[in-house]
């Protein structure tokens, strides 16, 4: 079963780095606890190595006796974990690493007013599987205290590490540091946003341990430690004040969203991977983001990569204006983009969204369609041919791409600009494969998925060309002048779900480069140049969304259009970059001897560096994933429950319909399943009485299985 | 006379830093000038302290005797220089320092075949002034070696010091260190994405200077450093090679450009401040950036606090859905835009640029505008009112938003949906600030720019009045329904930079709420309501563009909208966020039982993390500037030039006309002068024969004026 963590938040819970080794973490650690002795403190060591010689916890334990300590795995070699681990043949895995400390940290929560987790050595020490300390602790979410270093060079071993440890998305409300002649916490104090408290030198070691006690004893007497305590009580209510506050969202117009129906705000303090850290009523809980955040998460949340491949073009260039430009990230991701779909594009223009990219794409299909057919037409009233209850976005031009639906019904601006088809779909009902809603055709069953998208599949591909021929030529005879086809390839994301038969718009793209066969009014154009151009709206389904080794879904349905969009995961998941591709004809259509022939198109932030940087790292983690998969058994299953109408799972997306009298967008029928999901740990949005589940690219198989059997004894 | 600098690029120039203080940076430093002994190699230690006790470079010299070397700054005491300055009284500013450097450099460049600079202690180390060393020196744009930490915690100071690097935009092609038993070299060859190195452990040092030296030199020829020589001299080539590529652009699709027509290609290596530094022709040449790339550049590239606030909300969240959650980033954001504007707006909805914010906006205008007029109207067929030559982005509903102009002519599904007044502007002409183009009106003079702006100014009010209102009598008795007023408060950007006599636009806004005067057509509504709402589109204007205290212009004006849009500053320049912001009343016409009553609209990236926390640090940033500005006497005798029609100067615009029998956006009149602007560093783009330049709100006066001295000396 899908396991869901939850930990309470008040109790102060704060991970003790070190901006070095032997900056004094533990003397520092100790005067933590010493400070809170009042407040039955707990001090956990996760990794001790030169054990039992060496033991922080023990140490802790002689000088504030009332403490809980507790160390969780030992090595006796005194070198860095990974190391130890290696030569005592003891290596943990990070997953029960990270289960292991969090069990403990639960525990000692239920006793204590304050917990303290202290790591070994510095920010970026390898811990004992070799990922890095500050990579591993992230994913408890707790807040970090930094020991400085007051060393000669400290400064900058200090800020550097508080500059790792803010990559890593720690909050870090205290910089603690001895004070030394070289002064490093002025500097320290004046280049990191966090409080730094000094403390005076330590007393040197004494050789009688009870001496060298007592001395330290008396060190932290003298030190005042209660401004820590004052200071980080006052961060701690302040923090916990903060999350209440956020929940109100006062100012805050969310998208797609009617406040009066809003139920719960959810209060996001953190995330990683593909899980949100949920601020409720005093406590953290984990939650799968089971929309992918929109779709958009490829990489997870709070990915450190990424988060470097932006610090690195934000600090390199900041922006750069584009017209007439290029900068390595903008040359890099442009020469990767046309390599992933096999040089069949040869232009790219980027833009910020998916909204953006298709206007970009529809004003290149028009020039395109104007400069092949090479005579005066109506190009004032040009109409595209679409798919019935598909989505390319908000903006005005982009919505007009689709027919009338909920989303633009009250949108004054709106006139649906086209033609659409209602298409045959796929899916898996009651344990079988169908294609179904085939216009007067009854659903036709096949043996696997594989079949379905089969290239040579050919069972109803005379019966959708003459329907889509029927239906154009009518079009055209009522007057109607199509200048491009657009497409969501494979699935249509916001109008439901719905995963098109490939064969029907595989056929669709054939007919409409025949413009001979059906569009009378046009004359037909000789040799290679057909009458209308075909755009793809990939922003969903691009980019690894549907399986590992798909950039592109055009293999899928093994016919390429003139132009493509992606969008959403194209940056791994984390801020907006959209690229329109074209194919040589379209950008040559609009070349010329003046500016006014150009695509005079363009947005302020056009391929910024930081965009691109990011999209480049992405596309290099992509193309080392190993993949994931739903579990086709349990799909099948699934499909066969009475409370699921059709299962669609394709790469990283899972659809479950449920079986209800009403339906479409407005619908509330999945309302109690989404609870349930919620409770169990498991963040989803519906589409009606669709829901989804979207998993990142990086998800594991094993927490996609755990999700299709909470799934399974939820509907059961 | 505004200063250039141009540098060579074929003699590969290195920064050398050291992970920490005491990795064996200088004997780190001595192999590399070692090995590269038949090349003549340069070595310059800006900063030395402890000197003359202590000399990196004569034990360089020493060492390697055929190198040339030189010490620039030189302290007593051996500790930070930032210390050793203020004891020694001998303090030396950040630019002084600079120039001294590029100076030696420039020197060294001439005869040597490579250049090593050796900096002083850690990354994050504060040089003389106490700027840290990582952030000063990416001033010169030169690429870094890190000399790795080989000590226990070693791992963790160099991949920290490596991201500290990254973040200040280096580029760093070697890490070099020293073997020991704890292999550091292992994990930091795995998390960082550069070569490393490896030398034995040097021996220790003898007593004996001579013997020293000889045991040195010695290790350094067992040290094979033919591969440090062949792996920079590969590095560098390929370096140059890729830069040499870029210059092709290849795939690229630039937006508003005219490819046939592009002459030249930057190649934009890096940026920094106001600067670009462009690569041309074996050389990379500093540039102003004077189009402030697009209007973005509020806080300069590269800024290193704006790479921090994107690293870490990367770090911490990654992106996060935006309907009905709320994050940090997102909430505090909020609250400071409704502050900055004082609290005359309620709501705070996000999208990606300026575009998708005008789009939202208009939609809020349209719905605001049904729920204040209680009945049906002819909603589809909703128009606007405008200004001639107004812009607002590329998607069609803001294109709709536009008068026909060259930016839409060609675009198929383009119908500019309002009604334009052709509106009086200001400018400074011949040394006299007038108001002009006044329909049926002769200029009118003024004695200072701020008696054009003075809320209590009234001379033309009643014969604007007249104007507007019998315009829009006119249009509505024709049988037009405007829906909205939308603006570009103040100036006219895309437009060719038009500062309209905020006279009249403010009287424009007075009208439109009077509806009963000028709309026979429609009721009047008692009370508080009025017709029609107000749009502001402060994109280009809003965020300090126009003045170092207004975050929004509608204080220049003197009148507010109800709804109102920035992006482009909004992040300081670095990464795409839009907002629009609404009044209370806007934001409740959409409230309602269903769904379908809400603002159906929102991005993947609504409100993302990332874009949220760099405007966050930029509102920060913002606040504390002491600003600049273009100076006025200087701005005076510029407009008495011949060659100049008009000049505008208004917070960090500047805008020149030349005198031209053409103009228009299609005009190339100012293509000499915008070549000598670049022959002498500033890159500007031009509107036609509107010419201007735009300083960040970072950029010193002193810069500022500078280049006013060139434009007199170019156009004089």
């Amino acid at each position: 079963m899908f396991r869901i963590h939850i930990r309470a938040i008040h109790v102060p819970t704060y991970v003790i780095f070190g901006a070095n080794t032997d900056v004094g973490k533990t003397i520092a650690s100790a005067a933590l606890t010493f400070a809170f002795k009042a407040n039955n403190p707990s001090f956990i060591k996760p990794v001790q190595t030169g054990y039992p010689v060496d033991s922080d916890a023990r140490f802790i334990k002689s000088i504030v006796g009332s403490a809980s300590i507790k160390t969780l795995f030992k090595y006796t070699d005194p070198v860095s974990p990974h190391l130890a681990a290696i030569q005592e043949s003891r290596i943990v895995d990070d997953d029960d690493f990270v289960g292991k400390v969090k069990e403990e940290v639960g525990l000692s929560q239920d006793q204590a007013g304050v917990v303290f987790i202290e790591t070994a050595g510095g920010v970026n020490s390898p811990t004992i599987s070799g990922t890095l300390q500050g990579e591993l602790y992230k994913r408890f979410g707790y807040d970090a205290i930094l020991i400085g270093d007051s060393k000669l060079g400290g400064i900058s071993t200090t800020i550097s590490a508080y500059e790792s440890l803010l990559l890593r998305g720690y909050k870090i409300p205290l910089i603690l540091m001895f004070d030394s002649n070289y002064k490093n916490h002025e500097i320290i104090e004046k280049e990191c946003k966090t409080k730094v408290i000094l403390l005076e030198q330590p007393p040197s070691k004494h050789q009688d341990s009870e001496i060298d006690i007592k001395n330290m004893v008396s060190y932290y007497q003298r030190q005042n430690l209660d401004r820590i305590v004052e200071f980080l009580n006052d961060y701690h209510k302040n923090r916990i004040h903060d999350l209440e506050e956020m929940k109100s969202a006062k100012g805050v117009w969310w998208p797609f969203t009617q406040h009066d129906l809003v139920k719960r705000v959810m209060v996001v303090d953190s995330a990683v991977g593909d899980k949100f850290f949920v601020y409720e009523n005093g406590k953290i809980k984990q939650l799968f983001d089971g929309c992918a955040s929109w779709w958009t998460q490829g990489l997870g949340h709070g990915n450190t990569k990424l988060a470097l491949a932006a610090g690195k073009a934000a600090g390199r260039y900041g922006h750069v204006i584009s017209p007439e430009t290029i900068h390595e990230p903008k040359h890099l991701l442009t020469q990767k983009l046309l390599e992933l779909t096999n040089n069949h594009f040869s232009r790219v223009f980027y833009s910020d969204n998916g909204s953006t990219a298709m206007e970009v794409a529809v004003k290149m299909a028009f020039n395109t369609f104007i400069k092949r057919n090479q005579e005066k037409l109506p190009t004032d009233s040009l109409k595209i041919i679409g798919i019935q209850g598909g989505y390319h976005g908000d903006t005005i031009g982009a919505m007009d791409l689709s027919d009338p639906n909920v989303f633009n019904s009250r949108v004054s601006w709106y006139t649906g600009k086209g033609m659409w088809f209602d298409a045959p779909v796929w899916e898996l009902s009651q344990g079988k494969h169908i294609v179904t809603n085939i216009p007067n055709h009854e659903p036709v069953q096949y043996d696997r998925l594989s079949d379905i998208f089969a290239e040579s599949r050919s069972d109803l591909k005379g019966y959708y060309r003459e329907l889509i021929i029927s239906r154009l030529k009518q079009a055209t005879e009522d007057g109607m002048v199509f200048g491009s086809l657009v497409l969501e390839p494979v699935v249509l994301g916001a109008g439901g779900m719905l995963f098109i038969d490939p064969l029907f718009q595989r056929t669709l793209v054939e007919v409409v480069r025949e413009p001979q066969t059906w569009n009378p009014k046009s004359p037909p154009i000789p040799g290679k140049l057909y009458l209308i151009s075909v755009i793809f709206d990939e922003i969903f389904v691009g980019m690894y969304r549907l399986g590992n080794n798909l950039p592109s879904v055009s293999p899928l349905l093994g016919v390429q259009p003139d132009i493509t969009s992606f969008a959403k995961c194209l940056t791994g998941g984390l801020l907006p970059l959209a690229v329109t591709l074209s194919t040589d004809e379209v950008f040559q259509s609009f070349r010329g001897n003046t500016k006014m022939d150009a695509l005079l198109h363009g947005h302020s932030y056009t391929a910024h560096p930081v965009g691109c940087s990011v999209a480049l790292e992405s596309l290099e983690i992509y193309k080392n994933l190993k993949g994931n998969e739903w579990n086709p058994s349990k799909i099948l299953q699934l499909s066969k429950l009475n409370k699921i109408k059709r299962v669609n799972a394709l790469g990283t997306v899972l659809v479950v319909e449920l079986t209800s009298a009403e339906s479409g967008y407005l619908s509330n029928a999945a309302g109690d399943f989404v609870k349930n999901l919620y409770e169990n740990g498991v963040f989803v949005r519906t589409l009606g009485n669709v829901v989804y589940i979207m998993a990142s690219q990086t998800t594991e198989t094993k927490v996609m299985d755990e999700m299709l059997d909470l799934i399974a004894s939820l509907l059961k």
